[in-house]
């Protein structure tokens, strides 16, 4: 079967908007296939025209309430949405998750928007990567915006970031230690920052502590940062945000800028595809799973040290660059 | 300078428990320097005999109160134990972090006692290792109880407990939407659950909700966890925690699981140390600066894609199987 043959009608269709198609080429290109990955080469050239807006927050924020309200306001002005729901949760705690996707259920049957959910557990530094492809996906498709939804302030969360244009950070009012519940790197990765539930207890003593903390940022436009605040549920300050959201992405549609941020973002994910692939190359050619399976056992009973045993096994391989250096040394000796 | 020859004396203070000899190990495998390896070369056959124990939970839990009572009820058992907080916080948001730590002050003048932080942001897919590093030089200088502690829900905490022989998960009551809060996979990683706070309102409720929600866990052990109750300030439930950890540890101690355990852990370790090293060997030798910044400079103008520019890169490495593979294939056709 020929790959380029067989993945070209299926391009054409993506790229025509095709929900299906649409669907299709996500699962190829998640099962890390040929055939998903001929997709992404074909359909690279024809990327980075949406708008990628990330949305974290802790858990009981209202973020799915808030991107509902989002949505709608996006599809009034004719805009398809796309939205991947990055899901960091187990298995048997789907009850939560499925809430979150319950309220979504308005906009289930409208082909404008596009969800899909993502597993992250056991997606070591992938969470990223994984995120990117589906983007360039919902891109080719045609979908002018892109939500990128997290639960939490850890590693997942900064990962998002280096793919979305935009991160909106949304915060709920009266969790106790306010400001403990922000410390984890939140401050620096928001663009804007949503006090939501803001018809709740303690939601101006919350803006006004955020204030404090990034006035205190050695970053200018850090400290700048604006804060707005909405009720998702009655849809309260829900066009305030998207008017602050159409003043950001102006900004940040300012041309030096942006290029500069697609260049940085272009060099991480082509080390990352590097660095992959050269780790399942080698696992490929030169390290079975049986000889893995020794090492281990000797690292347990402590007769080796994993960092001996690492060198020995990179000793095998040979980078031509390398191999030249070493011959001059040769000579030189 | 030889550095066997240097790490040596370092090596023999370090094993004797000496604390100065510790910190400069520690900052010397945080540098990634040579002495720092050869160190860890050197200590590696002595290590594997401390108590490792993760504690982690959403901020404002009361993790870092909670291990203060826990250190001094180890102390006065005469145990040494060392502290490493692993610690996702930006720069400019270290006030509540230094909250955390002033709690710790009681132990700070204590030998038996050694606090080590650990930055994580940039180290992606590091955490782990990092840990793994840090760990070992303390069960090495005689640590028989090593503390992890992290702050939220993210990857990191997935990470640490690759580490730890025995997880507490710490949860405060009354934040509002309890279920929620607990949704991000730390279900299955908790060997103990502490409900922290006990004396606040919704203590109750949040036990009776989380043993609703292990019950539901295919994995009969998972839906066993215990759940604990505590009152950190107070010293409440502190003597049935310590207790707790004993019998876990006790379970734990189990001659056959803890080999698999520890085999599980020795080959994660040992492919981490090879894919990194192949990442830098291939950095060094075939792939400049100026090339990746070509390369992303063409990836961003979309006139190239990054999986071919990946694989194009990957063509130079050749790796020693793979070449007689190749040569019989040759042969065959």
């Amino acid at each position: 079967m020929n790959v380029a043959g067989s993945a070209t009608p299926l391009v054409r269709r993506l790229v025509s908007g095709d929900a299906k198609a649409l669907a299709r080429s996500i699962s190829l290109v998640e099962a890390e296939s040929p055939e998903g990955r001929a997709i992404l080469k074909a359909v690279y050239p024809t990327t980075g025209r949406s708008l990628v807006v990330g949305i974290t927050g802790p858990p009981g924020a209202g973020k799915s309430s808030l991107v509902s309200r989002m949505v709608a306001a996006w599809r009034r002005r004719g805009e398809k949405v796309g939205i991947i729901a990055v899901d960091p949760s187990s298995a048997f705690s789907g009850g939560a998750i499925l809430g979150d996707r319950i309220r979504m259920q308005e906009h289930c049957l409208d082909a404008g928007v596009f969800i899909r959910s993502m597993a992250t557990r056991g997606h070591f530094g992938g969470v990223s990567r994984a995120c990117r492809d589906v983007v360039d996906l919902l891109d080719a498709a045609g979908f002018g915006i892109i939500l990128i939804e997290t639960v939490g302030v850890g590693q997942d969360e900064v990962e998002v970031v280096q793919v979305a244009d935009l991160v909106l950070v949304v915060l709920p009012p009266g969790q106790g230690d306010d400001i403990q519940a922000i410390k984890a790197g939140i401050l620096e990765i928001a663009d804007l920052f949503v006090i939501n539930k803001a018809d709740r207890e303690g939601a101006d003593r919350l803006a006004s502590e955020l204030q404090a903390m990034l006035a205190l940022s050695p970053d200018p436009q850090t400290a700048r940062t604006p804060i707005l605040k909405t009720v998702a549920t009655t849809g309260e300050g829900v066009e305030e945000l998207m008017a602050g959201v159409d003043r950001r992405r102006r900004r940040k549609e300012n041309a030096a800028a942006r290029r500069e941020k697609e260049r940085r973002r272009s060099r991480e994910r082509f080390l990352e595809l590097f660095r992959e692939g050269l780790y399942r190359r080698a696992r490929a050619a030169c390290l079975k799973n049986s000889e893995v399976d020794a090492i281990a056992e000797d690292l347990a009973r402590r007769k080796r040290d994993p960092y001996s045993a690492a060198e020995e096994v990179l000793g095998r391989v040979r980078f031509p660059v390398a191999r030249r250096k070493a011959a001059a040394n040769g000579k030189r000796r």
